[in-house]
């Protein structure tokens, strides 16, 4: 199966993508912070906690993004099993 | 409740957490690079599920670190059920 | 978009998702038992992690019938938008 | 080690936690019933993950009851460091 690459989409779902993606690297920085300057424990993990979040808001945008785009072209030319697999994989990554 | 700082456990712990931290931060900074490149959606999903896991560790070896300090330390002193509370309602950021 | 019923597939993935909620109602039954029996906790807890990620496996069952079946089929007649929106709100809440 | 059983905390905590494990063997039920009739994938999915979070749900109330109980008085008599090595490993299997 060919892979295709995501410029099926118009860019700015990835531009969206991309600001999330700053703004956890600015986050993971901040908690880094936090580890130096002994801050209290649970105000650390709250920050962890809502870095874990965004991550998951991250993932879900790319997970829809191949969804509306690789996938549904691929089911449309006849190849869509293999890439549904693919698919689930990708999934059973973030639910387990 | 006095909120005890981190300093009553080696450095070291943190040490080994702050590497952790320094190595979600670069790869975040992959998967921007992964987007840009306009790289196959699975494969940044792979990452991204990737730094997840990293994250969990850190979350856990934090969470360890306060139980065998602060809050080990808070139950000796009689003031076991706020802290425990405190750490009842952090764990349900991440199981939920 | 009119709800189609999950008849597309053959029975046997139906027959083993219904084994597996059998056995997890067993299991539900015996963490009752040993709650009931005083067992230690930790026993406790092992166990409904064990129910928690036998779910998980009949959760993404019924998603991989589901895509294989319904967005396959919706998105091959031009539904594919609706019905891929609609996955990702399901998806959400197992990872969330 | 001497496990301690979970005598130490009134059995009303218990008792929460049986009505929600019966509650669940009943939800688990539905589901086999969903799909014995072909429900819609996506509204099994619904009711998978609403049982998932109820037993999140069990899972804090026992990991409460535990912390409160067993943990807090294994520290008091100076075995805190082993039962909160206990107590991480069990929070892994909800985390991960």
């Amino acid at each position: 199966m060919e892979r295709l690459t995501g410029d099926l989409l118009p860019n700015e779902t990835d531009q969206k993508i991309l600001r999330r993606l700053k703004r956890i690297e600015g986050q993971v920085r901040g908690i880094q912070k936090m580890v130096e300057d002994k801050r209290y424990c649970v105000d650390i993990l709250t920050q962890i906690a809502a870095v874990r979040a965004a991550l998951d808001k991250v993932g879900l945008a790319v997970l829809e993004k191949h969804t509306h785009g690789c996938v549904q072209k691929a089911i449309k030319s006849g190849e869509g099993d293999a890439i549904i697999d693919e698919l689930m994989d990708v999934i059973n990554l973030f639910i387990k």
